[in-house]
């Protein structure tokens, strides 16, 4: 008991954020699994917050959201802090253009560097929930 | 290389499904981050194929979507398929109630028993993309 893990293997990096937009850089090894990205507007990024990837940082389990100590403490999984058990992170962004293993995106809240680890098409019919309420 | 990897720990798993509901169990140890999801009517559930974490499955990189075969062959990171290097599942699932550290929702495309890896609120301005194109 508490020893079981999955093992998560970086698919690619963030490369550079250039005038806006972000290059996305993924390992060649895994460019196949790219092919038909370029039917969608919309890609559902997932990568890991790795500069937070300590014991400290996991074990979090209450922040005040944005780092604005004037809000009440809340539970991690209510926020989409980088501080939290696993350190996934997940951005919806544009795909603006792909280049083989490389793609352009228009944003991404997370650093230079930062490992890609799953990248997944943006379906409107089961991401997009207009009567979703709810902020922090 | 090829070697690093990050460690991902389940965080509780789906328990069951009842009358078109699912039950979600976060261990106990974690309930502690759950505080304030409830002013969420909406959440994002990921979990871990973990049925398929075998090198064959995380070593497909094309596959017939819905496993249809007339449907061509498409990488695996325009789609949802359950085979991928990383085996994140993603579902956003409409947060019916909470009573402590289980979770009511109203559906998730995943089996009893999936370990749950983490749980982001669903924020519209972020998550909700009307304009968004592409389906599979």
């Amino acid at each position: 008991m508490g020893t079981t893990y999955f093992k998560i293997f970086p698919i690619g990096f963030i490369k550079n954020k250039v005038k806006g937009n972000v290059e996305l850089v993924i390992y060649e090894k895994y460019s196949e699994g790219l092919k038909g990205l370029e039917d969608f507007s919309h890609i559902l990024v997932f990568y890991w917050f790795h500069l937070n990837d300590s014991r400290r940082e996991r074990e979090t389990l209450l922040v005040h959201p944005q780092k604005n100590l004037s809000k009440p403490l809340r539970g991690v999984f209510a926020t989409r802090s980088s501080s939290r058990p696993n350190l996934i992170g997940i951005y919806c962004a544009k795909l603006l253009e792909r280049k083989g293993n490389t793609l352009i995106i228009d944003e991404i809240d997370a650093l230079k560097g930062t490992p890609i680890i799953d990248i997944k098409p943006y379906i409107k019919k089961l991401d997009c929930v207009p009567e979703a309420t709810g902020e922090i």
